[in-house]
């Protein structure tokens, strides 16, 4: 990388330390802030200043905000009987947009992993367990699909059902305009097994 | 985006205005700094900052530096008979990369395109004239080998050589280890046209 000027070696050099961005990338977004204007520069960088000291998680609900409680935890439209359980923040940007979902939500930061050496005491697990009370009727444990996702949902299910909560998992099933050619095998068989009558 | 916290927002607004950046890329980038600890952050908005301040042009061969002349035209050890003309800054990276050109560099920042409204007078080609001297051997004209940069050379070359200067153009060929059977048709026809004798 001897071929930069220093201080645009330096910026590729932060640039591939983001996640998905290889020396390619970096070195096209840093000839590309060379280029912008000052303003625009100064700008991003103000903005990733800002994100950091911003930022930080809802008391309540461990989402990522700038007030606390969140927008949703403070939102008193919102239908505080329904919990939504998510392993990231960014799993509440997708279900937010599906605007389907109004109650609040929960975010464990993560998901059980004994090969990553993740357990259960890593998650924010006692705080959702804090939050539990008469009132709430059901938690939907939304954790990812994937093995780690459903290791999580079956703990939270063994622990939060005893207590006389309703808990329940989303559907698998087909992706809709999906192409049933396409399906993965697996997908396929949890969706012929989750099938309902029309 | 109202589902992000506001600075949150403001991030992901900036970084999808980099180049290649598109949301959901924008949105892993934003979450990933909000993750990292307020060092690196400060690291990276710094670079930013002063990637800004501290690059400009060469005022030799108008390369990006942080030093005038840059770290090619400063070097007495490159062989000053032979100029490399190219479209951007980052041609030249690539050229080194190749550890095979010793001599110096011109950036003409882009190349004639009328249908972008970029004529001659748009680039550094008068300062490429300025650099001319007798003691110049050879002029490599290695704009892209598309059409703006075909035409670039063609105009170069008409410019350039009624003076008496040899200006040369890199080869069209075919890809090393590349597979003949996936080459298109165009570079084909180009590696058969330049073929030589072995």
């Amino acid at each position: 990388m001897s071929h930069y000027a220093k201080p645009l070696a330096r910026l590729v050099e932060e640039l591939v330390k983001l996640p998905g961005i290889g020396p390619k990338t970096a070195q096209r977004l840093a000839f590309h802030i060379v280029g912008s204007s000052q303003e625009s520069a100064r700008s991003l960088a103000a903005a990733i200043v800002d994100v950091k000291e911003k930022i930080g998680y809802c008391s309540q609900c461990f989402n990522l905000t700038d007030v606390d409680p969140c927008w949703v935890c403070g939102d008193d439209s919102r239908d505080k009987t329904i919990i939504c359980v998510v392993e990231e923040p960014t799993d509440i940007i997708a279900l937010e947009r599906t605007k389907e979902f109004k109650g609040h939500y929960h975010v464990l930061h993560g998901a059980i992993s004994p090969l990553e050496g993740v357990g259960p005491g890593d998650l924010r697990i006692k705080e959702l367990l804090l939050r539990l009370n008469e009132d709430i009727q059901e938690i939907i444990v939304a954790t990812d699909p994937d093995v780690e996702g459903e290791a999580t949902a079956m703990y939270l299910a063994r622990l939060i059902k005893p207590l006389g909560y309703k808990v329940t998992r989303m559907a698998h099933g087909m992706p809709v305009g999906g192409d049933l050619e396409y399906v993965d095998e697996v997908t396929l068989s949890k969706a012929l097994e989750w099938r309902r009558e029309l």
